[in-house]
This record gives structure tokens, C-alpha cells and sequence, in this order.
């Protein structure tokens, strides 16, 4: 059966005709979302492109066993309402009932759910977890997303809201978040934040007319501490280290509230693929609970930007959870 | 229906037959737990307690609804295998098995559950979190004890020992906690966290000449600071304050990661009772992601001992969840 999974970013609308059983994207269309407009012509791009992929594959709309859409905010998956996406000024914004009548179609349901939830259960349908029944997906990049998938169900807190786990404090009294707290992982374990930390210390060395090869980065981004310490430079392996031990403390407090089968990493940070995983692992066993070895897998997240179409079109299991 | 829950602690067995829909203990009793004697014999008293309870009420062990067992350390429910209980020795310890050969009722279910794990679901099912689907309960005694239940599910992990929030790192590079890692939130906010804050107050006020009442104390306990604080006294009251602070730290994080509707806060810390609340609900609010207003309602934890007696009665519909 097809189903369609619609990513719907602040930039670009995405939206694919997914292969339940195989998961594979068999046809993918994009437009630019124009967030200013109004959130009635957003969907009726949204139906417009469900229906031109469906006429190219020669599938019937009518024929679609669902059809799911991630976005940000806060989504109450239960009633298809977005309370609120400040991005795309959507406050509560009945997504799926409004999509559901453009596309004319009423026996297909319409399902939606925050954005990092879905690419959560995309990785778990199709990516890094699947298999497991139990994982946890961090993206590392402006920010830290999380989503979490419990027993095969998105974990939905009591205001939709839930799964924050950047913006779980670990360093009390620590950097100053955008969230109002101090210390959230976020602040630390984020792309932005490695950016900050190598900033710090190509200051901190030329106070101390220390040479370091990345006072020779053209432009500081979230690779140029990893780049330049695999190329042997001691003051970015001082800013990798201290990366890798904020990111290893938000892991293994994951690992000791959730125990996941997996914990997959996307964002930017995560095209360090396997040599991230295995710069974490020495720091996640060491610090597991009562000298144990973490049984949780570290994996790199594999769907990349397809995770919030596959999980969408996957949501309606996702929302349901195990048998 | 009657259902029997049994408290497996590493000093006493209490043994409860519990009304299924009123959710009150009809009738209780104990016994020394002896815990370096063989698991079998520990069994057979459970057995008997059970036996004896029935005889008493009246009640045939064949007409039982469930028993359910709650222990200490790692226990597979779905399995009913204690995998590891340190204190009382059990490794890979097939509890629920045998106990159900020894009660000889072959039609009457056993279960059994990590005991914080069924204590949360005692207070979900009759307690301070009665009518929430999603909870949280923290016991702040000599360590921070903890069991989340999501969607009227008791929330294990892929090895049975999830749900530990007193490991969780608040406090990266912090104090250096039993399980090896440093800064746990079991450090900063345990009722041996408070004592030794306290005393780490009375040394410093000491050293620096200054007087607090606390110095007269006979005896430190997680009370001092909170009894001398309330009689007027100045550092108790800096120690009061920068406990609760910890702790609101470790609630905002339950909060972002879990948004459940209520946290039952017991323990011995827990019988400061109300006020415990009202020092903990202005800094909880101000710490809220993006500056909302918690949601989540914090609550001493109603049952106190008998928690564990209760959701050990009740296992069955905590391991199944919603339907």
C-alpha cells in the first residue's frame, strides 16, 4: 500500500509517496512553504502536490492508506491540530481535518505529529532504530531535537510538548539557554554550541599567543574543531574532548531514563559518522550505571531529510503503538 | 475481586490483600525478610502470608484476581525473572514462577515489578497521581528513587532498569555519585544530599564564626535545615533554599522530558508535606521551556509504605497499559 508523509518546514514543503511495506520514497516533490502567507494556501499546496504525485505514479488518492504530516511546534497527534508553530504563525490550526477536505478523499486519514517526533519514528521504521521498540533520535544541530519512540509508540507528554531532552539542564547554573533556563544540554551539545567552544578557543590562544591551525579557518564552523584535530592540531582536540564529554553526559542521562535498544544521531554534527560514535562509546561505557557497559546502540541516523516524510507517512502505527 | 501485592523490601515481606476496585488494603501483614537466607525460603514465607491472609478474610487463594511482587533491584515483568537484587542475592531469580507453584492456585496470575516501579503505579492507580495517564513519581529518601507510567503503562526499558532520574547528570563534573558518574541528581537531592549540605553549612559557619541555630542540633537530619529554616534561622535557610533549587532543577527536567500531568514527590524528604510544593512550584514556573507556566501539577505522594503493596496488587493492567 501507499501512503504519503508530508515534511512541512519553515522553508520548503516536502512530500513523498512512501511504500508501506518497503518504506522506500517511490516519488518526492518540494515547494517553497512562503511561511508568511496563510495557512490555508499552505495546505492547498500540500493537496496539490499529494495529488500531481499520485497522477504521475498512477495511484489513486482514494487509494491511499494514509496520509501523515510532521510539523514543527507543538502538534496534539490525538485531534490533528497544531497549537502552535510560531514559525508559520499556526495557532490552533486544524492541519489534518483542513488537509483532509482539500484532498476530497474521506476514507484516507490524516494524521500529524511534531516534526522531531516524526523523523524520530521514520529512523525507527526505516533508519538507525529499526527493529528496536524502544529508541530515542537526537539531532545535533542549531539545536538538539529528540524524539522518542516507547514501546513502538511517539512518546506524547500531557500537552504535546514532551521528548525536550535538549532542554534538559546538565549543567546547573551553567550557559544560558534560549528556553529561559541555564545548562540545558542544548547549550552544549548543539552544532551552535561546538561553533562557540571553538571560537572560545582560538580566543583563549591568541591571548595566550598560543599557534593553533584554526586561527587559519577561513570561516568557524561545527566541522573546523573536528577537521583540524584529525589533522593533528591540539587545541581543537581540546575542543572535540570537551564536546564529546557534554554530548556522552546527555547520552548516558538518556540511557538511564529510557535504557533504549538504540539512540540515533542526526544533524549536521552526525556527517562525523562512525568516528563520533566511536569517540562517544569509551566516555558512555565508563559512565554507566554501576560499572555497567552500555547495552544501548549508538548509531549514526541514516534517513537524513527523508526521516519526517517516512515517519509522516508512517505515523498512523506510530501513533498506536505496539499491538 | 481481591488481589494480593506483596512489598519485597531487604528488611521486612509485607503482604497486603487489596480490594481491585476500591483499591484499599483489607487486610496486611509481615514478616522479617532475613535476606541472607535462601530465596526459596523467602518465597515460602511470601506464600504463607499469603495463605494466612486469605484464611483470615475468608477468602479462597483459587479466587485471587493476580499477585503481584515488588523487589528491589532489575526485574523482567514480562518474564517474572528478578535478574539481579544485590541485597538479597537473587540473580536470575525466577520469582513469580515459584511462587505460584508454592500458592498451588494454577489459575491465579503472578507478576512482579522493580519496586519504584510499582510504587509509581500504587500511586497512579489509588494516590497522589490518581486519574492521570501519564506520571511521574520521585522518592527523595536516601537516594532518588523513581517510576514514570505513560499512558497508563509502567515505563520499562530494554534492560529493565530504566526510569533511574537520580542518575541523571545535573551537574556535569559534579559530585561524584555511588554509580560512578558525577553530579547526579540523587547527589543534590536526596535526604543524604540535604544532610550533608547541611553540615557542610555548620562547618562553614563554624570556620567563619557566624552563629545559626543549627549548631545547638543534636542530631543532623534532612530536617534540620527545613525545622531551623522556619524558626527564622538564616543559613538553615540558605541551605533550604539551594535544595530546593536542585531539586526544582531535576523537576524542570522530568518536566521537558516527560510532560506528565502530575510528579508525586514521597520519601522522607516528602513529609515537609505542602510547603515542600509551594518552595518548588515558583521556581519550576520560572524555569518552564519558553517561558510557560508548568502544566504538570507537583503532589506529595499519598500512600507512603503501602504504595508498593498497592501497585504490586495491581501490576496486571500497569504491565498492559491503555487499551
Amino acid at each position: 500500500m501507499y501512503r504519503i508523509g508530508i515534511d512541512l518546514g519553515g522553508t520548503n514543503i516536502a512530500v513523498g509517496l512512501v511504500n508501506d511495506e518497503t518504506f522506500e520514497i517511490v516519488k518526492k516533490k518540494s515547494t517553497p512553504t512562503l511561511a508568511e502567507r496563510d495557512g490555508m494556501e499552505i495546505v492547498e499546496d500540500m493537496a496539490r502536490l499529494c495529488r500531481e504525485i499520485c497522477d504521475e505514479v498512477g495511484v489513486n488518492v482514494k487509494d491511499l492508506a494514509g496520509v501523515g504530516v510532521a510539523s514543527p511546534g507543538i502538534v496534539n497527534p490525538t485531534t490533528g491540530i497544531i497549537k502552535r508553530a510560531s514559525n508559520l504563525r499556526f495557532f490552533y490550526f486544524p492541519i489534518t481535518e483542513i488537509l483532509a477536505d482539500k484532498l476530497g478523499a474521506k476514507h484516507v486519514p490524516v494524521y500529524a505529529e511534531n516534526d522531531a517526533n516524526a523523523a524520530a519514528w521514520g529512523e525507527a521504521c526505516a533508519g538507525a532504530a529499526k527493529g528496536s521498540s524502544t529508541s530515542a533520535t537526537v539531532t545535533l544541530g542549531t539545536g538538539v531535537g529528540s524524539g522518542i519512540i516507547i514501546h513502538g509508540k511517539i512518546l506524547s507528554g500531557s500537552n504535546y510538548a514532551e521528548g525536550e531532552l535538549g532542554h534538559m539542564v546538565i549543567e546547573f547554573g551553567g550557559i544560558p539557554c534560549t528556553c529561559g533556563r541555564r545548562g540545558c544540554w542544548e547549550s552544549y551539545s548543539s552544532a551552535t554550541a561546538l561553533v562557540r567552544m571553538t571560537n572560545e578557543k582560538i580566543e583563549e590562544c591568541k591571548a595566550a599567543g598560543r599557534y593553533t591551525s584554526m586561527l587559519n579557518a577561513p570561516r568557524v564552523s561545527g566541522r573546523t574543531a573536528c577537521d583540524h584535530m584529525r589533522a593533528g592540531d591540539e587545541a581543537a582536540k581540546e575542543v572535540y574532548d570537551k564536546y564529546i564529554a557534554y554530548l556522552a553526559c546527555g547520552i548516558n542521562n538518556i540511557i538511564n531514563i529510557f535504557q533504549p535498544e538504540v539512540i540515533a544521531i542526526g544533524g549536521g554534527i552526525s556527517g562525523e559518522g562512525q568516528s563520533l560514535i566511536d569517540s562517544l562509546m569509551p566516555i558512555v561505557d565508563a559512565n554507566m550505571y554501576c560499572g555497567e557497559k552500555a547495552r544501548t546502540r549508538l548509531k549514526i541516523a541514516t534517513l537524513g531529510n527523508d526521516a519526517g516524510i517516512i515517519g509522516a507517512a508512517m505515523l498512523e502505527s506510530g501513533l498506536r503503538g505496539e499491538a
